[in-house]
């Protein structure tokens, strides 16, 4: 199986991803840093933080490449998003060519209250991440649903929303276990 | 006109439908009967409740060769779901090549209250269905709609959404009645 | 760039695109007018009110041939519609084929409370628009970000959501142009 499991900033998917991948012995792979590696691969970049700076077509190309590649992998949890933040509004990261590659097994995005979320980021200090709103984060949160059923009916994945909320760790690990069974 | 009528369970879309079908002398066709009929056909099966058990791809052919069939079928109203729960999360009923065999002319999608659909269920002892609660229930019928308008923009087809409110029938099944005119 | 401007009557996507237009020398190009011309030119109408009354086959060809002259026009602002409410229901303004021939580089849904609203077409009196309640206004524009978000997994484009709300409009621009930077 492919899974995909996206989820926005601080909603939790690091350590329900890290526990599931342990327990059904899933890897991980991590979208965007299979971009970079073939980034630096072909001499475009040797840092990640140079990818922003590279021409939107590159990429897009990138991109596209990246996804062939994860579509031929078995047994992993993808990691990425569906919605990205930007100034020109949310960029979707699985457009429909790119979700033809991957042609994902499953969908899972991960929640958690605002509140939470507001919460966490604000704790989790080894990341730099813009101040949001509990407006800002809740309209996010709703576009990744969104964004996800249009993704799962041009796949055919089912579409699991997990709830992480603080404590139950155990409980969004024990639903995400179901899809295996 | 092919129109495809969804809703969660409770929501009433059996009653809206046959009402309908009366008047404009439309023929109501079950997805999952279709799909049954199909598979017994082949031999696969005996009973409906073999149906779950088959492998998942000879599922997948039987949902799409009974797409097929549907699609040729004029003047019917196509009973069937947008989105099903599963322990993996939403599964999509109507996928984008199922949407694009059937190709409907319209998406009917039948709504009530969350605590109407919770007496509804409650009432109704012919069918056993697990018990959900107001939040999970209100999170499948926007899963829907979400879904839907996907439905829509692949399809072309308008989206009308039908709230099927206790004793107002009536209301629901003339509004329905509009799209004939 | 093609930049896609949607959003329900009242939001006051108008005044956006004129200031935008402007600020950035791009045409604003009206759907329905692209259309209109088309069916004047092959004798089809006359005025604007014949358009409806035109066969649903002859519309879509309009439809279709309108976004495949748009495709091919540059630095353009298109003023549409996501979903059109009809008595079908939610009838889709950018179908996927119409989507693939306008490809766009931006979809932007302009918003403002229903309460907002409901007051501004009260005060328009240049237009004729049927009355809409708090609830139904409502709907609309969460109809609008469901597709929205379909619309831009389907073309790559990301999905600006802008607020436009009373005495404000400058805001609203100037988080416009933050996609032209």
């Amino acid at each position: 199986m492919r899974i995909i499991v996206v989820g926005v900033p601080g909603a939790g998917k690091t350590s329900i991803m890290e526990e599931v991948s342990k327990r059904v012995n899933y890897k991980i792979v991590n979208y965007g840093d299979v971009m970079l590696q073939m980034a630096i691969g072909k001499n475009l970049v040797e840092h990640r933080d140079e990818m922003r700076k590279l021409p939107i077509e590159i990429q897009r190309e990138l991109q596209e490449e990246a996804a062939k590649k994860i579509g031929t992998m078995e047994n992993v949890i993808v990691d990425t998003h569906l919605t990205i933040k930007t100034p020109s509004g949310y960029f979707p990261g699985l457009p429909k060519w790119i979700l033809d590659e991957i042609h994902p097994d499953l969908i899972v995005i991960v929640e958690a209250e605002p509140q939470e979320i507001i919460r966490r980021r604000k704790n989790d200090t080894s990341r730099k991440r813009d101040y949001e709103t509990y407006e800002e984060i809740e309209e996010h949160i709703m576009a990744n649903r969104y964004a996800g059923f249009t993704c799962s009916i041009l796949t055919g994945a089912p579409l699991m929303i997990l709830q992480n909320r603080d404590g139950m760790l155990d409980l969004a690990v024990q639903k995400f276990m179901e899809a295996f069974k």
